[in-house]
C-alpha cells in the first residue's frame, strides 16, 4: 500500500469498517479508542489495548483480536509472535461509542510479562484474588 | 481553592496521591488514564471512566469510585446524583502503568441509560449474554 494511504505513521487511512459502526465511534485526537479484553467465561479483565477503525474491522472479521500499538506504531494481532492469541467471541460498543469490550478466549497469558492478565502484579488496594 | 491551584479547567494541580503510586502512572496529554470498573463478584465489566492522580487518590481513600468527567470538566463521584454508587473493593494498576482496574460493588445500573452496564446495548458481534 502506498504511503498516501497511511496516516499517523502507519495507520490505514481507509478501512472497510461498516460505515454504520464507524458513524457511532468516538475517537481521541489520534483516531484511537480503548478496547478492553475480557476472558469470556471466567470474566477476567485481561488487558486494555487501543484500536482504530481498521483494527476494529480486523477484530470483527478475522476472529483474532487486533490492536494498534502506540509504541511500535503498527497493527498488532495479539499473540502473533507469542502464540498467546485472543479468539474473539463477542464485541460490544459502549453507550458513549468511545470504548469497546471484546470478549475473547485467551491462549496462555495475556500480559507480556507472562502473567495471565496485565492487572495481576500491582495491586494498589485490596487483596482479593484477581479474576 | 484558588484558581492557581487548578489545572485543565478544574483538575487539582496538587494531590495527596502516594508519590510511589504517582511515579508509576503514565498519563495522556490531558493528565488522564482510563479506569475500568468491574463488578467484583459477577465479573461484569460495568463501564470505563477516566481518572487523574487526584481522582485515583479519592478512589483509594474514600471507598467510592471517583472519576474525572471530561465532558463536565469536574470530579465525579459515581452515583452521587443517581444513587448508583460504586463501592471500591480493590484497585490494580496494569503492567504499563497506564490503566487501572477497579473492582466495585455497583448499586443499581452503572450506565446513565439505566442499563446494568455501559456495554449492554450495542453488540457489534456475537450474541452471548453480557456478564
Amino acid at each position: 500500500m502506498s504511503s498516501q494511504n497511511r496516516v499517523d505513521g502507519g495507520r490505514e487511512a481507509s478501512t472497510n469498517l461498516d460505515p454504520l459502526i464507524a458513524a457511532r465511534l468516538k475517537r481521541d485526537a489520534a483516531g484511537l479508542f480503548p478496547a478492553i479484553a475480557q476472558q469470556h467465561d471466567t470474566g477476567e479483565v485481561l488487558m486494555l489495548g487501543w484500536m482504530d477503525d481498521e483494527a476494529l474491522h480486523r477484530t470483527l472479521t478475522t476472529g483474532r483480536c487486533t490492536y494498534w500499538s502506540r509504541s511500535r506504531r503498527e497493527y498488532w494481532v495479539k499473540g502473533e509472535t507469542s502464540g498467546n492469541i485472543q479468539r474473539v467471541m463477542s464485541v460490544a460498543l459502549d453507550c458513549d461509542g468511545d470504548t469497546v469490550l471484546v470478549k475473547v478466549d485467551q491462549t496462555g497469558g495475556a500480559c507480556h510479562t507472562g502473567d495471565r492478565t496485565c492487572f495481576d502484579a500491582d495491586m494498589l488496594l485490596g487483596s482479593e484474588q484477581q479474576r
